[in-house]
């Protein structure tokens, strides 16, 4: 892990950019020392599209709650290189929706199932490094965007002690499997309106994840339209799991 | 209004037992004043036996959130007169669930319709009371146990400016209409595995409010199963909305 860039935010906050080997990220950290750790798991649209989103958050966390957070870029995403696959799988979800069309079950595993096996293990190193930092103490919460991320490493990875989840991207039947095999305490947004995504799909989803410790928070609107009192709402819930 | 017992406890909160006309009510002041109120309509179980976890909720907003809140005896509990429909309607319901059959509307209707009726204008005649007296200052929430009466209120009575209800209880049909008539933010709890209470009627029911901010908050476990971080996540509801 290398630091690219470093800067003190007027909040107290620092935020430095960093590579791992090929992968970029920004690590925000608040003033006290060693901090909870939660991952930021951005929607596969480019960190540098998504930074004042992702910053808000990350910041307010550690302004607010003594939360240290990261970032990192996903497979595929931002300048990352594409795979011919995915391009493909993103082709045919673009040409299905724009004739309004059912999203086929073949496109859905194409786009997701792969971006999962790739990005997974990238955010196990990410864990590695950050850990190593003597500002960083743990425990780990997660929270991001491709929900069936988020459930894999729940799963895998038994440095998360808690994941926040937003119900709003197209999930492969065979993450609801994985969902069973989640123990560990679990916040999900969902959008009750969401226009790229099936309410019912996602309430079975709700249902189906396996920990006891999992709550709802379900808000009128679309996909984007998440109102801003869950994210103190999401800051609480990793606030009473990262002890 | 009358105050029939006063006792300054060890939280700094006052709590006072009263009586309008023949309805008993407790009120629970913080040491700031005017306060904001909630109005914690109890469970038809009666004021004695519910009186730990109302002083438990009432007491948690006023020291931690400087909200006052009361609570009265609903029509047909604790000591206050039954009436013979409603006994009838009880039985029925008894029956109903002891002999594993489901729940016939019109049993519903005769347990909850007059409930409705009646309770509604005895919490105006106690928020008429409240509201003159120099500690309560508005604005006002609302949170209770029989959802059909947050209904009802929230779109008859104009002073209560938001809503916490728990989609714990039968709902006669005729509420899904007034239910759409709701325009206050909401927020909605549900209990996932709700041993009394049908998922899908919950969900459909939170769907049916015709208010564009409203929340749902599922969790895992039966009726009375709801987790104690629902009081906070609650407190911030109101506070965000008692301004």
């Amino acid at each position: 892990m290398q630091f690219t860039s470093e800067q003190r935010l007027d909040d107290g906050v620092l935020e430095r950019e960093f590579t791992l080997g090929e992968i970029p990220g920004i690590l925000w950290t608040p003033s006290s020392a060693p901090a909870p750790l939660i991952l930021i798991s951005p929607p596969p649209l480019g960190l540098h599209k998504m930074y004042p989103r992702l910053a808000g958050r990350a910041r307010y966390y550690a302004a607010e709650y003594g939360f240290a957070a990261a970032t990192i870029e996903l497979p595929g995403s931002g300048d990352r290189p594409r795979w011919a696959a995915a391009e493909q799988a993103r082709a045919d979800l673009r040409r299905a929706m724009e004739a309004d069309e059912p999203v086929s079950d073949e496109i859905v595993d194409a786009l997701i199932l792969p971006l999962v096996d790739k990005a997974v293990p990238e955010w196990q190193a990410t864990l590695d490094a950050l850990l190593s930092l003597p500002e960083i103490g743990g425990p780990v919460g997660y929270e991001g965007g491709v929900i069936s991320i988020g459930i894999r490493l729940a799963v895998v990875e038994p440095r998360i002690s808690a994941a926040g989840l937003f119900a709003g991207s197209l999930v492969p039947a065979a993450m609801f499997e994985e969902a069973r095999q989640v123990t560990i305490p679990l916040q999900v947004l969902l959008q009750w309106d969401d226009e790229g995504n099936d309410r019912q799909a996602a309430l079975d989803l709700f249902n189906a994840f396996g920990t006891k410790e999992k709550t709802l928070h379900a808000n009128m609107g679309g996909h984007t339209g998440t109102p801003w009192f869950e994210l103190d709402a999401g800051a609480r819930f990793f606030a009473r799991h990262l002890k």
